[in-house]
């Protein structure tokens, strides 16, 4: 909570006024925002029912009451009770509670102004049943404050960075070629001009910048928060800016540290992206090509070949010619190619160089945002742990329950993905092995199959995250942060497993059990097996992962982020009672801070990151399988940049400023997919596609070094008269002749062999070839990226360097200034031959 | 540099006087360090040579300049030429250097006057061609130095940890229980008890301990520091206290932090050790106990199997009984049971929890020593930099050279590790394949061999540290950080391939070509082929371990850091031309910064931390051959502690105290080594020892389930006439009778086969067992490493809660103050009814 008190602090010193609630681009009366005297700027405004519209406002009023009390260290003398009602004690008659509520209010609002600030009633306002509380914090308590969070203050100096000789004219270079890709916000802070900084203290408040601190006028911040949002809804929240850098300097110090930070990554993202997509393009336009040359697909597809192969299942299906599987084996060639494997380490890699490039240009913005010293507080969230007075003696055993839930509702997850999956391709099967429909149409049903699949997906979606709340509540977590860490674990491992668990049973489960479990005839005990196209499970691999990402993306972005605000905004206003048809009269009327209130107040930033970060899955996970993934991602994210500044700057009530260095457990949790991504794709590309036996065999089985034979070598023979009793195809003579040896895709010994349908040397040596890859894959990626990030160091050479010439351009400064206020034997720092710092070190 | 002045500054708190040279228990006399009138205590004492001694004592001195230069930002006028000096241009005559000298240390000594330090000079002593100059930083300076360092200061305030009611108890009895073990040094800073401390502010110097800063008298400043010697010698530097805890924070007060924590380090790996020597003895017992039971053994020491083995080497050897192989394969057995994989699973998370365990200490200490805020700085080392002028245009071509040397010289020190190894096993080998010796005693041969061995890994040791430094030196690091990690990693690198490869060369290489690239007759085309027991390398591994890492320890241990410093001391008497007869008498008149003269300059811990690193290898990287590794470093460390301590209390110079928050880049190296050891786990159990293919004969081929026949299944069938020209055993009756079939070690087909030598089925098998148990082990340890990693947290909950509320009683405490001086409102903090902190968070 003092985060959030110093992120407002921190913004004041910037020359503007954060502490609005305003959120909305056009310009509302100025004076709304002062108090009645028309002296005094109102910093922050609360809400409260002065009815029944309680309920509905409390999260904003809970989360002030909890910042005044503990950035003060002011415990409300009645709290117990005040947070026992928080909590939602059912028993309380509603009587009671509205008078406790008012007592609350009161009570809270005597401690407010003990600790000195100023605060006015605004009941009289359009909106019946809500009140507003507005309130002014003066200088003195606002300096106290700054001192104690350490807040940095802009001394008179100004520290320019020394550009250094080579990289000039390659930076102007640059800076020539990027200029209209920059947002045009007239920004006149440059990222070589800073002023040098010192954690703010009372004593010292006369080196700091003279026009800080001093003489601002309450109207300007006024009309600078409306030019702020301006330019910020003209150059940020506009779609026609999409090719454009974000103004992130901006957004920062509108939205505070916290925000600006997501969109600082999610640009980065975005942008690193770019490099992932084209080389993702590169890879599958390099399988379109190659496609005619490639030589087991030429087998398939030729008819010369002439093979017969075993039904897909037992009696319903029927034997059916090699020649069929042609349009999916060419298909699967676009993704199943060599480049594929040179592109998953380029992705493992890729990833590595993203998150050791987000390390940089978080600490550059730690650097530029004055956070280098700023150390984030578990500040024990006693509020939390009041409001649930067993919290303190909860021991293991109590949470059991919870944590119990939670691994089965992961097991659900697993097992309900799998089986929606399955229960769709097996009606899609069953059609589709119908000897009527062709292969082309299969895979049309298999996709109407995934489409269905995935809405399924999408509405569980909604249902874990609930569920993940509910259990985090329930485990009764002590602090603030501690409740979100794990709330975002619940739900990331629920909605993950949830989007990928299909997935994994198609590429390490499915089709698996058919090849190496189960056989056909003698050894066929199971009468659903099912089975993959012949080339391996990797196309329909490619179709799942296709469909559920643009489904998730494109129905969770367009549906939920943009419909679902704009239905509760209404929701609201219906709830108020106002009628839709006074509505734009009404609007214009209205206060701002009125206004302000129909809008929808901002919860967290965690839905968009869980999204961000599940999509990184997607991207990087089973890239082996899906080199366009990339690509979607990246189209997604272009819109998605401008749909999310749309939401903050006109959707959403403003943002209590919020100061952070990095982005917390999202780190982690992107650094475990990549981590989980590189055995993934060694898995996929060893198992899943067929790169090592066609690999074996040319190097091993090959008569003439060459493919010719590969697909003859991968099949098994089969001879008919050991079917099993019941399990013969009904329809023995579809094919128009009469059947004894078909082929089926394995390595196993011959019927006329010794150890007949036994498993065959090959198959071994494939095996071993397979664990064999993997175990490099993954060694050589990870030692790769283990380099990439020993290689690449987390702070910049450049912002190292700046740090230290502050620092010491500050040192120098201070002696300076004491030279003149104490007197004591001092080196003369005036030394007119004393090279300066900057050019002692060029 | 700014950190060791940090460091004196920050000790200088803890009512300490740090800076003195001294380092001897004996009491002196103390105004030696007074200056001529008596009132000025003497902080710093530089040494230079008067005569011709100069160059003997340019570390320390230059490292003084640096220093001055760099922390109070005044640059020497003349420092290009004084540097110039350093760098040891050799063009300048002898005479002129001289000249030189003299005038450089006159401007220097101008600057730590100008900067407002006071110098006395003492050339009146004792010691020949030596000059000491003794330096007194006056109140004022070390105030404006503090601010700086922002040093935090203790205040009035005194913080009580509030005990946690559940875990007072156990708190309590583990107190009691480890009473006898905590060194006898009358601390009276509890662990619970704390003032709260502040960033050192001259304005706020009226809250500050009322002792401290202000009437700190000379003679016992003196006093207290060979009070803390004598405490120290007796209760830390004897071997007779090797069964207690370290007293850290005494150590830290007369070392400063940065030895403070690696004395913490070692003493946290001691305890650690203890566990995993307890397992590892355990594993051993085991081995010892199933001896009689394991059937493989078994069936290699019945002479009822009386199987012929194929010779080992061409016509040299003969024919040999498989009984012959007893010894060794029942000594395998110690070592090579399923306990092992097992105890190598635990010593992967005994690593981690090593890591975590010493994140969590670290954390602690820099609460307890008030580093908590304090930010290490790379200090752009100027000094270094001007030393080589070109150093700013050295571009990634200069540095070339240096890098390719390096390169070239890993492969030397692969190669040779393995040469050495191989020309000393051939000669052991020739002489042991000799009929007429009894495998026992080839052990002994084969022992002799690894000596050899580890006293050429010794000396190459030396040399390659050496050759590190110059490489390092070559390539100009700029600043002085980057030269320690830059030295540390190469000397790392090649100390480690020097002692590992050896090692490697026998796990993975030795007796792998023999098995399967090359083979016996036909296949024969190697003339020497050196090849493991039967049993596997297993054994031959952990006697060139044990070997290499006892020899290691003691040669290392007593040799180098006893004999070599006290060598030093002797020539350094010598030089300075003093008779030793004299000596004793000498002693006594001088006076104590003169005596101290003598000592060895401490230099740096690095050669310490590689000790431990390497031994760290030794314990973690190949534990699964060699469980008694934990057991031989416990009994090192245990004596290694006491002896480092004698080193710093009697040895050497007192060093220059550093501040420091963590150990730096060893903590990397340790992290990299626990990674590599899980990876060199998987292979030694999969690859060297024959825990695979007895699993997958007990569960794929024994007809009973049990390991009978597991013997006869692992050997191959060998045609005697196949034998190529030149390659039968010359004594071929050897045995008494004519060998026809000969059976060797490895999975082919019988010369009576479709295809005659060619590898058999079992062999892909086995193969893809052993890949897949790599797999699986590798990333199940890894899952589970990183779990234990996540599960402890980094810092002690314990420690956030004390940082929280020291922060608050301080925030409180500024209030107050500040109530008295401010008038602002202000709520009432001498409220009665008010709970204090400590009492609301119960």
């Amino acid at each position: 909570m003092i985060e959030e008190e110093a992120g407002q602090e921190d913004v004041r010193q910037d020359n503007v006024c954060l502490n609005l609630k305003a959120g909305e681009a056009a310009s509302g009366d100025q004076h709304d925002l002062c108090s009645k005297d028309g002296q005094k700027h109102m910093d922050y405004i609360l809400t409260y029912s002065t009815k029944k519209l309680f309920s509905d406002l409390h999260p904003s009023l809970s989360l002030k009451e909890k910042t005044c009390c503990l950035s003060c260290c002011q415990p409300c003398a009645r709290d117990q009770s005040l947070r026992k009602y928080h909590g939602g004690t059912q028993k309380q008659s509603l009587r009671s509670q509205e008078e406790e509520k008012v007592l609350c209010r009161e009570e809270f609002e005597d401690n407010l102004k003990k600790m000195g600030l100023h605060l006015e009633k605004d009941e009289s306002n359009r909106i019946s049943g809500v009140g507003f509380l507005k309130i002014h914090a003066p200088w003195d308590i606002l300096c106290r404050e700054a001192e104690f969070l350490k807040l940095k203050m802009p001394t008179k100096e100004f520290y320019q960075a020394t550009p250094q000789h080579k990289m000039r004219k390659l930076n102007a270079f640059f800076k020539r070629i990027t200029a209209p890709l920059l947002p045009n916000v007239g920004d006149t802070e440059t990222e070589d001009i800073k002023k040098v900084c010192y954690p703010f203290s009372r004593e010292k408040l006369h080196l700091s910048h003279s026009t800080y601190y001093s003489t601002v006028c309450m109207q300007c911040r006024t009309l600078t928060v409306n030019l702020f949002l301006q330019v910020l809804y003209r150059e940020w929240a506009s779609y026609s800016n999409f090719y454009k850098y974000q103004p992130i300097s901006l957004i920062r110090k509108y939205f505070g540290e916290k925000i600006g930070l997501y969109f600082a990554w999610l640009g980065l993202y975005t942008q690193m992206l770019i490099f992932a997509a084209i080389v993702g393009v590169l890879v599958f336009l390099y399988g379109c090509i190659t496609v005619d040359d490639d030589i087991p697909s030429m087998e398939i597809c030729d008819k010369r070949n002439n093979i017969t192969m075993c039904p897909l299942c037992d009696k319903s299906c029927s034997y059916w010619k090699l020649t069929m599987a042609c349009g999916t084996a060419r298909a699967s060639h676009l993704f199943d190619s060599t480049a594929t494997v040179l592109f998953s380490i380029f992705m493992a890699l890729w990833a590595a160089m993203f998150m050791e490039s987000w390390k940089r240009r978080q600490m550059r913005l730690n650097y530029m945002w004055d956070l280098t010293n700023f150390e984030e507080e578990e500040v024990s969230n006693e509020y939390f742990a009041a409001l649930h007075a067993k919290a303190a003696k909860l021991t293991w055993r109590d949470r059991m329950p919870a944590y119990m839930t939670f691994i089965f509702l992961m097991t659900f997850a697993i097992l309900f993905g799998v089986i929606i999956y399955r229960v769709t391709t097996q009606a899609s099967l069953q059609m589709s092995s119908m000897p009527s429909i062709r292969a082309n149409v299969r895979l049309t049903v298999k996709s109407t199959a995934v489409i269905i699949n995935v809405v399924v997906i999408l509405i569980l979606d909604e249902v874990y995250s609930k569920i993940a709340r509910w259990l985090t509540i329930l485990e009764v977590p002590k602090t603030d942060k501690s409740f979100e860490q794990r709330l975002i674990l619940k739900t990331f491992i629920l909605k993950f497993l949830n989007a990928f668990s299909p997935i994994f049973y198609i590429a390490f489960i499915r089709g698996k059990t058919a090849n190496t479990a189960s056989s056909y005839g003698v050894l066929f005990k199971q009468s659903f097996s099912p089975q993959c196209a012949h080339t391996g499970c990797l196309m329909e691999l490619c179709i799942q992962l296709s469909i559920t990402m643009l489904g998730k993306q494109l129905i969770q972005n367009n549906l939920f982020e943009i419909g679902i605000p704009k239905l509760k905004k209404l929701i609201r206003r219906i709830k108020t009672k106002r009628a839709p048809v006074q509505e734009e009269q009404d609007d214009k009327d209205l206060k701002r801070y009125e206004a302000d209130f129909f809008l929808e107040p901002f919860v967290s930033l965690n839905p968009e990151y869980m999204e961000m970060i599940i999509q990184f899955g997607f991207v990087t996970l089973f890239v082996a399988s899906f080199p366009l993934a990339p690509l979607f991602a990246l189209l997604n994210n272009v819109i998605e940049i401008r749909l999310d500044a749309k939401k903050f700057v006109a959707e959403l009530r403003r943002p209590v400023a919020a100061r952070a260095k990095d982005i917390g457990i999202w780190y982690n949790l992107l650094r475990g997919i990549s981590k989980a991504a590189i055995i993934v794709n060694a898995f996929v590309i060893a198992f899943t596609s067929d790169f090592i036996p066609r690999l074996v065999y040319q190097y091993g089985y090959s008569p003439d070094g060459t493919m010719h034979g590969f697909i003859n070598h991968t099949l098994s023979y089969f001879n008919v008269s050991h079917f099993q009793a019941e399990t013969h195809p009904l329809q023995p003579l579809h094919l128009g002749y009469k059947v004894e040896v078909c082929r089926y895709k394995d390595y196993r010994m011959a019927p006329w062999s010794f150890n007949p349908y036994d498993i065959s040397k090959v198959y071994w040596a494939i095996l071993a070839g397979r664990l064999a890859f993997v175990i490099i894959f993954q060694n050589v990626v990870m030692l790769l990226s283990d380099f990439v990030d020993w290689v690449i160091p987390d702070i910049p050479k450049e912002i190292i360097t700046r740090i230290y010439e502050e620092k010491m351009q500050m040192v120098e400064f201070f002696m300076r200034e004491e030279h003149s206020l104490y007197s004591m034997p001092m080196l003369d720092n005036q030394d007119e031959n004393r090279p300066t710092p900057q050019l002692r070190r060029s």
